[in-house]
């Protein structure tokens, strides 16, 4: 019996009683009571009504405290960066986003998330001790279990560099690193598509990638490239050489970037995704006409996508989603010619709606995962029961 | 506590005591008692070395019995069938293969499938009560929940029709229905590919389809419509029109009955399928090249998957994959040149080596599955204690 049997039936946010946890778990009163014990020592679980008891008798019911402990969620982009602290139902406490170089490398970025860290954690008035652990999104392919990336094309400087052991050091509690466009299809998720199991988030900006949800879990691949949407190659682009050294690539045509400069080559002002998106904004035509054509050949490489996958929801996000339904508007076009009826019947192709905020919500809910898994329940109870700090709260086991 | 949480720990099929079944529950040594007379009770669980006991003592190890119940597993291809039954290993104990015409529809078909698994049985030497259920893989998109066929191209007659239903009143057992490709992809994975959790087994005969298995669990997506490669348009195939209606699917390029064409358009004699693969294997250099640029216009198409779900291993099936290596030749040739070099460093691309027992091998891991799930292990027990039959195995508390 593990305290962590208990800890799952209360994760829901609903108040129980103790004979509602014995009966749900089937173990006598006594155990659901040392169970317990070890939970409200850990401040996970809390009486519910706020423990104000008459008469010294323990108050009935218990529920999750989502405010015990905290998480540091973090969402670094190509040239910007947003952190987060947030509780443990996701709720922000205080947050940050500034112009930020990932290309300036991991000493000079990692420094400036623990300082903000740090930071946060005095805005939001709560002690480093709160801290449980940090989530952090890194714009290129990621080793999820080493917390490394991973000959990131956009990131010189961090290929292998461990991350997680760097911000663990500094920080000391367990750090979880992925891939920006994994944490924002969890955020996004998370915000207002709970109920949905199978999911595609798109990220189109600099580059072009996709975190994807099926059986309602983040499927990272055998190496945690999968999602890589960028690089396939698609039909009418053949002559035009990517970044990566193949011909044809998707990203290579209708990421931020191409899209600006055929722009730039018609004479506009579109240096770089952002100014093509107020070019859209501000109602020109040939922007207008160029971000529906990278809908278009986004389309091509979606309709693929869901024909494999069979996704309920597709999610467009990132800068260039920015541009509003124009973007859409090319990749319904193609999806809807190019896909069989069944996979299309009831897809929603839909514009992100946690936007800018969906990599910080992706990180904490990454971060917060962890924290609440069995296996970290288990081994901070087994902490706490070796450590043993008195706690305020008793709770014996007939009450 | 649930019978299935002693169970659980059972299933690998290692011998245990009763007190190590209570140490690794947590569970007092009386509740482990009580759930193994449940297990005993329903044959799953057995004691070890065959119950022969000495001066009374009950045994003191108990392991899965394997051979407790049987299940029947069955393949239906377009103009083939398989059927077998084995116990809960997978190991087959009967099994026959048969030319049978889908077309004929669910009549027809599903009568032989009655009336052969009821033979089975019989040369098994099984009784019908040994039957625990039904897994059956069939030529087209299914709702697995429902078990039914949706829009079956080449299924006449069996669009939504209850499949699970039929057989499961005709049978008396639950019946699991899922196309034939994700029953292969099941299949081959618990052959010889057990310790690998991203798997994408692809088909290649009449038609072209994938069952793709993430994190270890079959992805069937939202509509059951996941792994459909065959409807995903490959770049240089422009005006070939395909049987879906639309233009330079794979499918209308790749699959057998398009090399098959091909090469009679060639003057060869080339009906079907099978007849191209006999002019490969007899070495006609027409053949050999037809089959190998079917394997680079599947490789466009798996190198998009790869770049999408990041497998370690991608095995290719069906009954194009017996032309030998030249398909794979193809497929290697393309993939290892698009796809992104972190997505291949550690991929693997073989022919399947489960080949024509894939269908009917992932058919039983399917029912299996469903069998020895915890619900149905608790189901079973609360069914069993309700009907209590006596049980000739006594389980005392204190044994």
């Amino acid at each position: 019996v593990r305290t962590s049997d208990v800890f799952e039936l209360l994760r829901d946010g609903r108040p129980r009683t103790r004979a509602q946890l014995a009966d749900a778990t089937g173990l006598a009163r006594s155990t659901v009571g040392a169970r317990l014990e070890a939970l409200l020592r850990l401040g996970l679980v809390t009486p519910y009504g706020g423990g104000t008891s008459t008469g010294g008798r323990p108050p009935s019911l218990f529920a999750l405290n989502p405010t015990a402990r905290v998480v540091a969620a973090v969402d670094l982009g190509a040239t910007h960066a947003v952190a987060a602290v947030t509780d443990l139902s996701g709720t922000i406490l205080a947050h940050r986003g500034e112009r930020l170089d990932i290309a300036q490398g991991p000493g000079v970025v990692l420094d400036w998330v623990e300082r903000t860290v740090r930071d946060l954690l005095r805005r939001a008035r709560r002690p480093q001790g709160d801290l449980a652990a940090v989530g952090i999104g890194v714009p290129g392919p990621v080793e999820h279990s080493t917390g490394r990336p991973i000959n990131p094309p956009i990131m010189p400087g961090w290929d292998r560099y461990d991350v997680a052991g760097h911000l663990g050091r500094e920080l000391g509690v367990p750090v979880l690193v992925d891939n920006d466009v994994n944490i924002m299809a969890l955020g996004e998720r998370s915000t207002h598509l709970a109920e949905v199991d199978d999911l595609v988030f798109i990220k189109v900006a600099t580059g072009i990638g996709a975190g994807i949800i099926t059986g309602g879990r983040l499927q990272r691949g055998a190496q945690g490239t999968a999602g890589d949407l960028g690089h396939v190659r698609v039909s009418h682009a053949g002559g035009v050489i990517c970044r990566c050294g193949n011909e044809g690539c998707l990203e290579a045509i209708a990421a931020g970037p191409a899209v600006a400069q055929r722009l730039r080559a018609d004479g506009l002002p579109a240096q770089d995704t952002q100014a093509v998106v107020d070019l859209v904004r501000g109602g020109n035509v040939a922007a207008l006409r160029e971000v529906r054509q990278a809908g278009r050949d986004l389309g091509e490489v979606v309709a693929t996508m869901i024909n494999l996958i069979n996704p309920s929801v597709v999610v467009i996000g990132g800068l260039l989603a920015g541009a509003g339904e124009h973007l859409l508007a090319g990749i319904r076009e193609v999806v809807y010619q190019r896909s069989l009826p069944l996979a299309t019947e009831h897809l929603r192709i839909v514009a992100s709606r946690a936007a800018d905020r969906a990599g910080v919500l992706g990180a904490s809910v990454m971060a917060v995962e962890h924290v609440l898994s069995p296996e970290a329940i288990d081994a901070a109870a087994a902490d706490s029961a070796a450590g043993a700090t008195p706690t305020a709260v008793a709770v014996t086991a007939d009450g």
